[in-house]
């Protein structure tokens, strides 16, 4: 019997390709008498790029173990160790609820491995929503305020929870380039539309212009740039000339949530690896 | 300038097919004035069945534009003419908060022009949620019910609401024919299966079993028999081998709600119409 | 019994919207003892334009129906009256040939009800795969000509053939201006994107490069700029990390061959109306 | 440089679960020095089993690797080692074109590698095609016969190709069970229905009847039951009440079509473990 509890923990492992590194890294792996549970890997040949996910089941000691690891892998590799499981999140909201509720609905009844540890609006309409989940509500008013200043109260509140993540469930406001770096492949947002197509303002409105017979949704991480980050899921519905630009609006919600939740899930279980502008989904 | 105002109804007219029945109704609508927003038909050219749904705006008179459609259609006509717009339902539920979350939502931030006059539960499980939204919740047990006394006790409840339609939000109950002939048309359900694959109990282990590479979920009608009614909607994901049972339930749930939300937007809008065993979307 | 056979044409209305022009234009065809087999329309709120589509049965006089229908309808209306049935079509390619190869086996096998009057390229590679389908393959090189010289010679080559449409499968020339404005409304052409995403060159390594998850197809028809008419059909498919750019052109091929062969099934069912820079799908 | 060329093989494992086996495959491989281009693996935890697909370049040594690798597997354990690239197959069909004339397609101009050594009919309808595309058709008349004896004189024209697969591209007959074990995992079939819905004569029509909104086909090993065997690939395509059971049949051909060229891509790449009644796809 074991006397100590088996903990669940995820490695991730990002280095240059080389010959035998599956064969290193699982042989570390397999002296620390650790089961693997579940590993993926993925070498971008183009670029010479090798990612791996590994998870495992075991007794851990952090310190031996990525001692050997890093005694193992070639200069300049990347490897993280975190405990599998439930995650934190803040949210940052404006005035719509579809995603916020999809997701406050899966924190609460299933479906997403999450704490969402606040909710942040620039607008007082969803505190209700929020309360109504017991969660707490905070209003940062952007008015009167430079977008550095606003930004800042923003951080300011986020960073009293530390969350893994910050995620964007229809924040309409643009964020600086600081408030970004701050939180590196931390910041998830959805867009309401198939990126590259229709950046900017009123997709919807774009798309109905353009006369498209599909629209779609792309959640992404946030870099500098708000709608230029590396996707990581997109879907997509089909429509016709029946649809107004409100009926595509309409429509797209499902898609977006849906889109956001799905890529929340997969960041959550620790899943994606952003390289340059393109996620690797292990 | 109008001394009243515009009213917004729905005509639908169900007959044996004939020469010049669109000019007949359409005819009959103009001389009433009456504007067509949107006109859909459909005929079954293999029954000879006429199907056709009319938008109508402008100041009616029911009696006198119901008399005149009477004259003019071929017997054995149905046409009902429903005001458009808020209808009222009451959701029956167990213990899965999915489905009814959704609604909720939609119906209280948009999505869905509906009321919810009251949430059913044979479980207590999903008061709280309910009770969030600031709607009423029933407890009705059925322990120490025979299946007759329980959808009595059901049917009683939901007649005090007067409500549209009743939607089976995941409750997981068999009804009663007796209950189901009450509502002739009015039940929506939604079954965790791309029917007519695994009809019955615990589908996604069945579809499990049988190494599906796609699950699906299905909107329908009930009548009679639980997972034999007219389908409204039905959609689908793709899995893999990677997807347990419980994966698959899991990532059902999405499908589900989506497939539920979106049967119901259409028989709000009195888009539905049930021939024999199918439906008709105009 | 009828002395004469039942013919079967397709009126396409195009007007003001105007309240009873419905009415109007069924009681004419009422009139004529012409049976409805199908109708379909749309009204563009937002222009207030009507569009009607009307498949007809029975014994025409095309003078007096198309006279009683000009006497009926409001100034500004196109009505046209086509047989139902056959298109013949002339397709223009240059080396690929997924597209033209469903297009040939669907002409050869059902699927598609066309005749392929002729296979024009700009290059000597699909000879052969067009001969062995019995259909005579046409050669002009661009080589040593402007663009205007050449697009000439392919006009005189397709106008030897008086094709209803002209069919870009997969064909990699900039087209002049005259060369599209001779074909209003009759030229369809597969995009091997999702436009509005990835206009230009070698969208499948723009699309990877970009990192989407989804890549798709768009079958338009051809206005002035090669990538900017009304769109008729899209689709797509997920893609993931494992694909390189080659292998989303690969997989992107059924994807394009798919969407073309879908639109010109609509088209050639005269049921796709352009209007601006949309199509209408009735 | 080197003196001899790299060759590119795919090393196939199965296996119970233990721990350390992707480090002591991985360490084998390395110490060949083989260089792992691309390593799947999964892990069925129902049932304990080991899946690793791995695909190899280097300099081979064939009879001391897998002598290596079965001193380091578990008991139980199968291990197959093939050359990456073109494989060779024989298609039976009966009259329907479209799956073959995809199969020719691609076999010819791009998309599977793939030699088809021979298309078998039971009838002599699409001789015409396949001799176009310079391929030998072989007629075996079922007329007369037994359901053995055809089945002999089928299995005695394959055999003669000596193919790694057999395709069945619409063949629209029932094997023997004799039939079927003589080729085991290496008959394929496409099932003009989304398997186990519908699974019988006439799917369509069942679908008609049973008013579906989505239609699909199912392409899949053939074990003794024919359409029971492990799925590879499922795809759908969404109809409404306007499709006829014949509008289902056309619609439905580019979704079988799709569905039988991408699961062989699949399963000519290799990537196709069967396990039970399950596919699992690396």
């Amino acid at each position: 019997m074991h006397p100590q509890t088996l903990q669940r923990k995820v490695l991730r492992t990002i280095c240059p390709d080389a010959k035998g590194l599956i064969a290193k890294i699982t042989n570390i792996c397999y002296k620390h008498e650790l089961n693997i549970v579940q590993n993926n890997e993925f070498v971008d040949h183009r670029t010479g790029r090798f990612f791996m996910r590994t998870e495992l089941e075991g007794i851990f000691n952090d310190t031996t173990l990525l001692a050997d690891l890093d005694s193992a892998l070639p200069e300049g590799s990347i490897r993280e160790l975190n405990s599998a499981g439930r995650r934190r999140i803040v949210i940052l909201v404006t005035r719509e609820a579809h995603c916020l509720g999809d997701l406050l609905m899966k924190s609460a009844y299933g479906g997403l491995d999450v704490e969402i540890a606040a909710v942040i609006g620039n607008h007082e309409t969803l505190r209700t929503l929020v309360e109504r989940f017991d969660i707490p509500f905070i209003f940062q008013s952007h008015e009167g305020l430079t977008r550095d200043q606003h930004d800042n109260n923003m951080a300011a509140e986020i960073d009293r929870f530390q969350p893994d993540y910050v995620v964007l469930a229809k924040y309409m406001r643009i964020l600086t380039p600081e408030f970004v770096q701050r939180y590196p492949n931390q910041i998830i947002n959805i867009h309401h539309s198939f990126l590259p197509a229709f950046i900017g303002a009123r997709p919807y409105h774009q798309a109905y212009e353009r006369g498209v017979k599909i629209i779609g949704a792309t959640a992404h991480y946030v870099n500098d740039n708000l709608d230029e980050g590396p996707i990581i899921i997109q879907d997509v519905i089909h429509v016709d000339h029946n649809y107004t630009a409100e009926d595509m609006m309409r429509a797209g919600r499902d898609v977006e949530k849906n889109a956001l939740s799905r890529a929340l899930y997969q960041v959550l279980a620790q899943r994606v690896f952003v390289y340059g502008n393109r996620t690797i989904i292990l």
